[in-house]
């Protein structure tokens, strides 16, 4: 499972002292440097480890990620830079690489420096840790609010052989990734070079960490990272890569429907689906603003099959489209039919309400686009958790 | 107080049946048919109360609104705009005017059809009810979630003369006016010409009605109605116009800031301003992005002085500005520069987001245009009202 999965990759974790108790330093590393690639959040306030990443992928080759929870490095200035630039450093000497080699990752408090000497001295232990069964205890430390790890492996028949993608995520608030996510970490021992690792990365991200939200809240910090140690058969032509993308992506979806189902406070998940639009833009600008819609998500939460709420956020959503010509369903009962209700019966609507996932789909008479996201309820939970969480 | 408070205005409220018990149908007219201006939702879904609304509005002259609650009128196709046409036909037949002199506006559940029988009989009951001290029982009727009623009455210096603007207004939940409001009713009693009327209208909800959200959901069916009786004094000149706006101003700013109070599950609100933006667009962009932010509300809530949530927020809206370029205050306490944090005092900051009204402000360094909005905290309360509400 997880991030060690795929042949080539060790992985640690350590108690640094970042966090009051508990895992709170992850470092991931490869046998030696690989073909890597990644997409950040597209956030204007970008957190120090995102700037800091962004540099060092740019030298072609990583070798190893160090990610930190229980503090964010976010808006915390030249300073903080340094602080993301020494975390990389750091796990250089010991890993005797060069620092641009590793690439950092940080989720927490926003606005708070990192402690250092805590950093530093977590780091080595977790240099000296580094195991081939270290991805479980890897994907706990870089937990915050989670209740859980989230982590996963797939395997994917290339034509010169076996390869597997290992992958593992944080984030339960703050959630609503825009071309990236919050922290998800992907490893592959598949031989890929990296412009096609990157290709089939945002292929996969589009396809499901950019499809879902907790919050609408996009973070400072949204990150993901694909990592190829080459250890094992090359992607070599465009099927190989179909397989590959196919596999990528199937991890993907298991890790943004990990991180939607603890979301915080969820009790409830829901598939907003939006078809026949004029465009993808389009069918995307009504999927999300139905899915983040408060009045949605608290209906969700009462289970209360009141699709006029459905029907008014995407009619705000800022697309001209015909209300005339909108249907909605809830699970598989019509509720509503050319902008109006249908003849339905309500205590079926109500147990579609609580399936799971509950599905609500809108259809507009536009064009043949559509879009899909997963979204959570919105509950006593999620206000509790965030009332007095410092983010 | 409330819209009777204009010379020239009868106003009642009865209890028709629409709503299990209470007042739910009001009647506001005018002695004789007016001038008006109204403003109505951008949402794509527009109830039919509004469709029939800007038609009539479109004759030039109105004498009376009828509004009700309990039922939006809202998704339900060709018999509801019949119906919406039934309700001003009914109103004029008693009134003795044109039915397109008579709007009409609903307020409540989508999706359902208005019980007409209940309706015509409740409108007949209502124009025999009708007195210049109906205000208050009007204000009353047309409260959904709303804990209070909301009415205000100003007076205006003219050169002719005096004169008084009256309002009313409905709205705790399905909050985010753009373009409009909720049900909001003005009246006057100063003589003014229907584009002078719709100038100042338009330049009043700017700066008031849509400058509140309580949870980014705009409703189907909003609607701000002005009407002029032209009993009073004449509006006459740039000077006079400008007394008369500012007048008008500062009863929709009172109606707004009511309507945000009592905003489901409010148990704080507060004031989002951003300055220094390049273009008002981006500073409103902004704004709204940090007042609708689920993790600021929540923030807010648990009073919380969380400036990383506030930053985040910003930096999320799709406007670009140099992220270490801001600063954010929480009330007086300067908590961040540069897109940092500042040395400030804890217990100073969370004390300042006890404050009534809470003031979060964020300056960037793109230029001269700024933009405000009052919100609210997301609370347990929100959450309980909404999860079983069917609206």
């Amino acid at each position: 499972m997880s991030v060690t999965a795929p042949r080539g990759f060790r992985a640690a974790a350590v108690a640094s002292g970042i966090k009051p108790s508990g895992l709170d330093l992850a470092l991931v590393a490869a046998d030696g440097a690989g073909t890597a690639a990644a997409v950040f959040t597209t956030n204007r306030a970008q957190a120090a480890p995102v700037v800091v990443s962004r540099e060092h992928l740019a030298g072609g080759r990583v070798r190893a990620v160090v990610a930190n929870a229980g503090c964010a490095n976010a808006a915390t200035g030249d300073g903080g830079l340094s602080d993301a630039r020494e975390m990389a450093a750091a796990a250089a000497r010991d890993l005797r690489c060069r620092p641009e080699e590793v690439l950092v990752a940080s989720t927490g408090v926003i606005g708070v420096r990192l402690p250092m000497d805590r950093v530093r001295a977590g780091i080595s232990q977790a240099v000296a840790r580094l195991s081939p069964g270290g991805g479980a205890e890897a994907a706990q430390a870089i937990m915050t609010t989670d209740t859980r790890p989230k982590e996963i492996a797939v395997d994917v028949a290339l034509a010169a052989g076996g390869a597997r993608i290992g992958a593992m995520a944080k984030g339960a608030g703050m959630i609503a990734p825009r071309m990236a996510t919050m922290l998800a970490f992907f490893t592959t021992d598949a031989a890929v070079e990296a412009p096609l690792l990157e290709r089939a990365l945002r292929e996969a991200v589009g396809a499901s960490l950019n499809r879902i939200t907790v919050d609408g809240d996009t973070s400072t910090n949204d990150m993901a990272v694909f990592l190829s140690s080459g250890a094992a058969a090359r992607v070599d032509g465009e099927r190989d890569y179909a397989a590959f993308r196919d596999a990528l992506v199937a991890a993907a979806r298991a890790i943004a429907e990990m991180i939607v189902r603890d979301g915080e406070g969820a009790t409830r998940i829901a598939e907003v689906r939006v078809e026949g639009a004029s465009t993808e833009a389009e069918a995307d600008a009504i999927v999300r603003t139905v899915a983040e819609s408060p009045l949605v998500k608290t209906a969700l939460h009462g289970g209360d099959p009141n699709w006029g709420r459905i029907l008014a956020a995407a009619g705000r959503a800022g697309v001209p489209f015909d209300a005339a010509g909108v249907d909605v369903w809830i699970g598989d009962v019509w509720v509503a039919e050319g902008g109006a209700a249908r003849a339905y019966d309500e205590a079926v609507a109500a147990a579609a309400m609580r399936e799971d996932p509950v599905r609500l789909r809108v259809r507009l008479r536009g064009g043949t686009a559509s879009s899909w996201m997963w979204t959570t309820d919105l509950s006593h939970g999620y206000v509790d958790i965030n009332a007095h969480y410092r983010s």
